[in-house]
């Protein structure tokens, strides 16, 4: 509540109840009285309650056991770092209760588990379990087997159930009320999605797919150009210590109502907003700028679980992130609360439009660019997250990845949040669904609109290119490090009568499109580029086509740029005219060497240089724009020891400056779920050259194959990993 | 942006300028060089721009003229008490420039309009309009009549058009560049949505509905309960002074896009959220407790500009508010920007349950009510708001009226706002469709679940009613005080097989209801109540009825509690017990009276009494709610003087205490859109039966037919009301 003057006493005339919006820290330190009197007694005999039923109500409640060790591997749940039970809904788990002694056929109980504060029978949140004929709540229960006191019994949670944590109770009928246990922190319980159960909204068919999407634990997320991908490992950690309550504790500070927790829409769409701090003081403050000096650069963060546990511990947003940071902290809020999720990268995405799907690019009468005029920009990529459901609110086909993004952006909805938007309805147009559809399909589907601005001020279109944005959607592939495209997921082939279609029903619900008739230009420039090591020369080919049936020259101008990741101007570096003549028919190329000791200077902490060639042929203006993404340098990564679970090993990262500058002030960090928890070094000068060797020594926690990731950030270089894979055994 | 962290500057790689959101303030002074030499002479001729142009441009603007006396009438903004023209998208106005000289062939010109801060043609904030063959903006612009040095020019806003207040300047074509008018405030232009323009969104058909929801500044909010409906008058005020820069103000404070304000959707849902102080620091706060000693009690206001005003002056979110004054105030806001809005009443409204379509009553197993488990709270009524429009995001279909909420509540999603959701949705219950019209159709078509709550603490269904819910929707007639039932348009009737489709499909979109097999009751109970002065006693009368073929005699229980509007327990004033004894296949009526000193000291500030009868009949179970709202005293009002525009006139309002004890503290309070401003004043005491007398004086400054109100509020009473119309010659 921003507002002081409205607490929640200004709203006792409106809540019978406060609507609970806590489940870590509940008001209310007790439930239940640990003996309750039934009512209906009470009222018969008037107003004093009884006292403690004696004689015939001997039996009680010696133990009760969570069976985590059955449990925890059928529910896939072994490896959360939590003293709790693990469950997901819709799946039975059992509890063992034993009792003072054996039970007789009057004997009667009940579990009751509970969430939040003030928990209602009505509301889902107070669940009562009962195992014989009498009727309970919503979730069933069965007695599994039964030797002497001891009965093991076995619950099974609604498929809706509300998801987070529990408080059990076992409750003994002793003549004229209820005998409980008392609160026992060690019986509370964890309760998640369950991709694995067919009747929840979360549910995957495929085995692979659930693995890779609800409990990998690490992975990679796709960057740079789609001429030139690179990967950047992020650890999810989902399992780390203090991410499941972290992951709670952020439903809880943005005061979700605990009711609306089983509810995958809600808590998703909740989620996006939550992740980046804008509105309500959320998990991370975005930060595009090149200052990253009051706190950590988006590009220093090799996962999330520093983030999610410093955010829990302190209440306070992190900072900083960038689009790759906000889509893996997401994904770790997801799987973790066992949503079958994914982070996508989207190549040249439109972003920041006002809705309608063009991104235009404002030129000058001489055919530069006029960067004071243009508004628009293209991100070289963005990064945003898919949940795998059926979504109950929308007709059936609608069903699949929905796409979340918790970068903080002004979507049409002015909040900073998006989707759940169906992938289905963008790949179909059918943008009349919530939410945000229309905001995701200008991502993938704008067109890029060249404009000449007169001397006048008004603007008229020269070129058009429908292909520039959205190039290319990737993701990471099942079971492997490499990417999966899954661009047809989103969008029919350019062309196609259903890409038409979809086209036609997109600017139906409100995306406004131009219909520009232009000529076709029978001049036109492509530039190509060879892959380029940061710190060495860039060779350019800019190669000019004439379809026409005379020979054509060309003025033409090459400027060339540093740009942020989001395609903003972050330094501009070189102006060059040249010309160029195209025979008939005929192409032409131009090489142009882009020496480092031009761009070096500029590049800062980006990693992205931006070439535009303009050209005037007679009355044609013509253009074409180049990204390059510069291969930086890698740290070489090693292990000794033996790869087994509790068996100590040991890491060297090692890097040898190959630059003829010095780095000054090295970070250096390393994490690994499962493996180490976070770590860091640093190193105050690095020489032309020279070389440094960082050990650490760790203790595996977990088997299987699993991975280390190492940076290193320092003034002059960013954006430098390494990575080294272990195959753990038991 | 809540948190200092992420300034503007965090944003510096992101944005090439930042996203404009201010219209009423901007950041630069200047928006243009008074003299703008053209970009491309100067990048022929080097580097430095020409001196001021010499000879051949001798031509210069001697004055502009917004010509206000013909475009007010003309797009029916005459009433707005600014000295600005005010226009209507979609419609030609007129602009009377004098030039130096008279035009030659030679010269050009053109017009500029600007709005917030770095516009942008491609944005649609900087439009530059043309009136010869030169290729000019969006706008259409035509020269009307040409006398001597004086040219009329008529210019027609695209009906797209961004609203809110444009700068104007006219721009000379100068030899190598632009000459410039300056800025001058007396030329500034607001520019608002059109009702009587086909191309516009909000376009409405029909003359008599866009006088009533478009320019209508007064108008009845309907209260109480759906068989004893009061109204109340509310005077939105939307012409009064400083209310249109209000409203903008408002826009500003929500940091919405500038480019964002043309389009209907996203501003009256920007506005539902900003009209509530949640959030965002926007114009109201709720308070639904009985202490409103930080602020004014939301019964005491009798319009909205006093709120907006103050508002607008501050900057600080307005105590208080409860249903009724957001949707007065949103009414307001939307009217003064051109939209075509009503105020709406829903009887017997189901609020802030979980998205199901259940409210769910709990009693004991005695029959009589369990408040202790109870969560839901039916409200009496709840007020909000619809405004007309096309909706360019969804199927053609979703035309026509759209629900929007600004009171404060939990949505499904999650955020203090709501809509806007098509009516026609809701009818025909495809929810699939933004925005929140699941809500909405839980608002009018839940059912009201009666459970009964066992000694364990399950739940068991015994009674549901279908049709207490939505009772009723009403609005105000148009043209005249009288209610008009819009139920109609919100649902079938019940059981007709267009309800049954419609609720088939709110249940495949996610609507949560049970089927609960009952078997029919064969007994039942009605309770119903005459009307009832406030401080008089009441006669309840409860019916029986036996539809069974023997002779029942019931164990029945009377509650009396009185309530908050929202159903919510203020105080509980009353138990009995009494038996009734129905013959077979026949009715039996007790009459029971409660009288004045039962009730009166529990009212407080409350009007309302809420009554509940249950009955034990062997095992059969049933009850029935009644809810009376007071008949309250009112204050009569006379009038003295010639009503005409600017001739002063006298108003007398005058009250007896009806009561057998004093009334303390009396706070009155008057206003009437276009006859005076707020007024107030106050009396410490008035003894039984004595009366008072208030006179002001006004001097109306609009004609037609007017209203005053006046309202008391006093620590025994509240909601005490007098209207006075006055037919206002010019």
């Amino acid at each position: 509540m921003s507002n002081p003057a409205s607490g929640p006493s200004a709203y006792r005339g409106r809540y019978n109840k406060p609507v609970p919006t806590t489940n870590l820290t509940i008001e209310d330190d007790e439930d239940f009285p640990e003996f309750e009197p039934f009512e209906d007694d009470v009222a018969t005999e008037g107003a004093a309650p009884r006292a403690h039923p004696a004689a015939g109500a001997s039996l009680s409640v010696q133990n009760v056991d969570m069976c985590q060790q059955i449990n925890k591997p059928k529910h896939f749940t072994t490896d959360y770092d939590t003293e709790s039970l693990v469950v997901r809904r819709g799946l039975e788990f059992l509890v063992r209760v034993t009792f003072s002694r054996p039970l007789s056929e009057q004997d009667d109980f009940q579990l009751e588990f509970l969430i939040g504060s003030n928990p209602s029978a009505s509301k889902g949140s107070l669940i009562v379990v009962t195992f014989g004929s009498r009727h309970g709540g919503p979730w069933s229960g069965r007695i599994v087997e039964t030797q002497g006191e001891t009965l093991t019994l076995g619950i099974t949670p609604r498929a809706e159930a509300i998801v987070g944590k529990f408080r059990t109770y076992v409750a003994i009928v002793a003549g004229s009320g209820l005998q409980r246990t008392s609160r026992d922190t060690s019986t509370d319980m964890y309760l998640l999605f369950n991709a694995w159960c067919p009747e929840d909204t979360v549910y995957v068919a495929n085995e692979g797919e659930r693995r890779e999407y609800v409990l990998n634990d690490s992975g990679v997320i796709f960057q740079g150009t789609v001429e030139s991908v690179s990967q950047r490992t992020w650890m999810y950690g989902q399992f780390e210590r203090g991410i499941l309550d972290a992951c709670i504790y952020i439903l809880d500070m943005s005061r979700m109502p605990i009711t609306d927790r089983g509810h995958a829409v809600k808590l998703i769409r909740k989620g996006s907003a939550m992740i980046n701090s804008q509105d309500d003081n959320g998990v991370l403050v975005g930060n595009w700028s090149d200052d990253f000096s009051m706190g950590t650069s988006p590009t220093l963060w090799t996962g999330s679980t520093k983030i999610l546990q410093k955010y829990a511990n302190t209440g306070v947003p992190i900072c900083y992130g960038q689009c790759w940071v906000f889509a893996g902290v997401f994904n770790t809020f997801l799987r973790c609360l066992g949503l079958p999720a994914r982070v996508i990268t989207n190549f040249s995405s439109a972003h920041d439009n006002t809705g309608n799907l063009k991104i235009e690019l404002i030129f000058k009468p001489d055919g530069t660019p006029d960067r004071r005029h243009t508004r628009d920009s293209i991100w070289n990529y963005h990064c945003w997250n898919e949940v795998f459901m059926v979504r109950p609110d929308l007709p059936s086909n609608f069903t699949g990845w929905q796409v979340v993004d918790a970068t903080p952006q002004e979507t049409s909805d002015g909040h900073f949040r998006c989707g759940p938007a169906p992938v289905a309805a963008i790949k179909d147009g059918l943008l009349c669904h919530p939410f945000d559809c229309g905001f995701v399909f200008a991502e993938v589907n704008s067109d890029l609109v060249c404009l000449k601005r007169d001397r006048f001020g008004t603007l008229s279109p020269f070129r058009v290119d429908k292909n520039h944005i959205g190039q290319a959607i990737y993701t990471k592939a099942v079971g492997n490090n490499g990417h999966m495209d899954i661009t047809h997921t989103y969008k029919y082939a350019q062309g196609t009568p259903q890409d038409d279609r979809t086209m036609a029903r997109a600017e139906e619900y409100g995306c406004a499109r131009d219909h520009y008739e232009l000529v076709e230009d029978q001049l036109s420039i492509v530039i190509t580029a060879d892959q380029c090591f940061m710190g060495q020369d860039l060779n350019l080919v800019v190669q000019f086509q004439n379809k026409g049936e005379v020979a054509r020259s060309v003025q033409a101008h090459l400027a060339g740029s540093v740009v942020f990741y989001t395609g903003v101007l972050a330094s501009h570096f070189k102006d060059e005219d040249f010309t160029a003549t195209v025979p008939a028919l005929q192409m032409a190329s131009v090489k142009m060497k882009i020496s480092a000791q031009e761009y070096m200077p500029h590049m800062a902490a980006q990693v992205c240089l931006y070439f535009v060639v303009t050209g005037q042929a007679e009355d044609q203006s013509l253009n074409s724009i180049k990204v390059v993404e510069m291969v930086m340098p890698r740290l070489t990564m090693t292990v000794q020891g033996q790869p087994q679970v509790k068996q100590q090993m040991m890491v060297n990262v090692s890097f040898t400056n190959p630059f003829n500058f010095q780095l000054h002030n090295i970070n250096l960090f390393m994490e690994g779920p499962g493996l180490m928890e976070n770590r860091s070094h640093q190193y105050s000068v690095l020489e032309p050259q020279a070389s440094f060797s960082w050990v650490e020594m760790f203790t595996p926690r977990l088997h299987g194959l699993r991975r280390l990731v190492a940076g290193m950030d320092c003034s002059k270089l960013t954006q430098v990993w390494g990575v080294v894979d272990i195959q753990v055994s038991t």
